[in-house]
This record gives structure tokens, C-alpha cells and sequence, in this order.
């Protein structure tokens, strides 16, 4: 009985993560994630009780956590940040698939769609971007850069990497992630 | 009778233009354009016979239009790209008001948003990147930048815009923007 609590409510946000990443907030209906999730109607106020609201919070958080893990791991191959960021984003690129790229919104963009009609939302969105960037400050410190330099070079990584998964898919080619792979060289190596 | 025309068509697009940029694509539906837009149910069709798609790319068109013009004006303030970036990255930020954002879907998530389904409006969107990159990219040349690096500049400023943008929503402050002024300092003054 608990366990089959665990997996509703667990198939109710898994459904409801894929569908606010391929839509978007707005176009997501409740209605869809009860028939998509196959969960008995009701049963999303009964997780879920915030409703939509709720569940696109839990989405949000559900895909921090799935990809903080991931990119700590990525960047963790090398002490060196410029290394361990390049080969992050050789690996993105070598993997990159034009014929079925991982599409979706990504946090900037659920951001941009939510952050002005709710402040639960929006703060959820402003930890998603602060546990990026937290991921790249951490590891630019560890490679000695100064707290200052390693704030503004950890949010412009990050930019430039949401910036090239979107041009790349729209190219459909992996060459935006070598371009900002040398960009980022640049200002890792640049004393100014 | 032939202006009326030209404001139909048109009070059609700027409705279907604003609807998509605040709520995405798979939102907007042909009936919330025709009842925002106050036009006679079946004259989407008359103007726009690919209806919802060929609305989207339109918007798409408009929004290039009008903000490439914007974009080369306030670059041309000076000759130097350095200082006429950090002038309008000044102006955005001294115009940032975190009470009322300029909120919306960019081009960026438009793209994520309709790549996969669509070819026209991906080609649409990547008209967009080109003409936002070559903008900078022209500007660069004119500076004295050679033309590989120009293209991989003009597309680090440009992911470093859109990211200050949606970063500086979801914070409610104008701070992305001067990092990000910084960062393209850093970029431009270096010499590796």
C-alpha cells in the first residue's frame, strides 16, 4: 500500500515533468497528466495538493536534482575547470543526435513562462539557476579562481550552455557546443 | 477597403505575435487570437491559409524586424564593439524594472519549444540566431576582430544576452546584466 502510494505520486510528477519540458506551463492541463499518467482522477490533488502549481515546482526540482548529480559527476574526471568543462562539453557534442535531440524547455525558459504570475515558481526556478551556477563556482574555486571572477564565469557558463542547446537544435549540428567550448578556453585562460 | 485589409491582417499578427511570446506556442490557440484580436472568425484563414504555423513564423519575422532595427541603432552609438556593448547592456540594465519585466518567450524558447515538430519555424528561429549573431558579428568586423573570432563572439554575446534576460526576471534585478558587461570585457580586451 505505501509502495503503491509512492509509485502514483511518483508517475504523477514523472509525467507531469516530461509534459511542462516538451510544452511548456502554460500549454500543460491537468487533465492531460491524469490521462497520460494513467493515476486515478483525483489523485493529483491528493499528492499534489497546489495543484498544477505544485507539481510544475516538484517537475523543477525533480530535474535539479536528476541533473546536479549528473553534471557534478561530469565535471568531477578533472582538478582542472577548463578541462573538466571542455570535456563536458565534447561529450554533450559527441552525443548530440540531430535526428532526436533532447528537446524541451529548459529552466530559463519555464522561468521567463512563470516568473511573472508566480513567486513560488519563480523561486524555484532562481534555485534551479543557483545550483548551476553553484556547480561551476564551486569548481572554478577549487581551481583558484577568486570568488568574484568564479561567480561571473560560473553564470556565463551556464548561459553559454543553455544558449548552445538551444542553437544546436535549431541548427540540428553539434557545432554551437565546440564554439563556446573555445570561448570558454578564452576566458579561462585570460588575464585580464 | 484595402486598408482595412492591411490593419486586419495586422491586428492579427500583433495579437498572435504578443499571445506567443507570453505564453509559447503549444498554448496559443487560433480561437484566443481571433477573440483577442477582435477579427471576423475565418479571416485567420484569408490572411494566414497555414494558420496557427505560418502565424508563428510571422511573429517570428515581426519580432526580428522590429528588434534588429533597435539592436543596430543602439550599436552604432559608438565605433568601438567594447564600449557600444557595455552601453547598451547600461541602457537594458538602467531600464530593468524587476516590477514589470519585460516578460515573454524568447526566440530561444520558441525554438526548443517548435524545432522538433516544425521545419518552417525552425527555420524561422534560425533566421533569428543568424540575424542577432551577425548584427554583433558585423559590429566585431568593423572593430577590428578577425571573422572566426567574430563568430564565436557574436554568438557568446548573444547566448550571454538572452541568459541575462531570464536570469534577471527570475532575481528581479538588473545583476546579470553587469556580470555578463564584465565577462564581455574580459572576452574582448583578451588577447590569447
Amino acid at each position: 500500500m505505501e509502495k503503491n502510494k509512492v509509485n502514483s505520486r511518483q508517475k504523477i510528477l514523472e509525467t507531469a515533468s516530461e509534459l511542462f519540458k516538451s510544452q511548456g506551463y502554460h500549454a500543460t492541463g491537468l487533465n492531460q497528466i491524469i490521462k497520460e499518467s494513467g493515476a486515478p482522477k483525483g489523485s493529483i490533488y491528493h499528492y499534489f495538493p497546489g495543484g498544477k502549481e505544485e507539481l510544475a515546482i516538484e517537475s523543477i526540482k525533480l530535474a535539479v536534482r536528476k541533473g546536479k548529480e549528473n553534471l557534478i559527476n561530469d565535471l568531477s574526471k578533472s582538478s582542472d575547470p577548463l578541462k573538466s568543462i571542455e570535456e563536458l562539453l565534447k561529450k554533450i557534442s559527441d552525443d548530440f543526435d540531430p535526428h532526436n535531440p533532447h528537446h524541451g524547455v529548459s529552466i530559463s525558459m519555464l522561468a521567463m513562462e512563470t516568473s511573472v504570475i508566480s513567486d513560488p515558481l519563480r523561486n524555484a526556478c532562481l534555485d534551479a539557476f543557483k545550483t548551476w551556477e553553484s556547480i561551476f563556482y564551486d569548481k572554478l574555486i577549487e581551481g583558484g579562481f577568486n570568488p568574484e571572477e568564479a561567480e561571473g564565469l560560473g553564470m556565463t557558463i551556464h548561459f553559454l550552455l543553455e544558449g548552445a542547446v538551444a542553437l544546436s537544435i535549431v541548427r540540428q549540428d553539434n557545432k554551437p557546443f565546440l564554439i563556446i567550448s573555445k570561448q570558454i578556453k578564452r576566458l579561462l585562460s585570460c588575464n585580464t
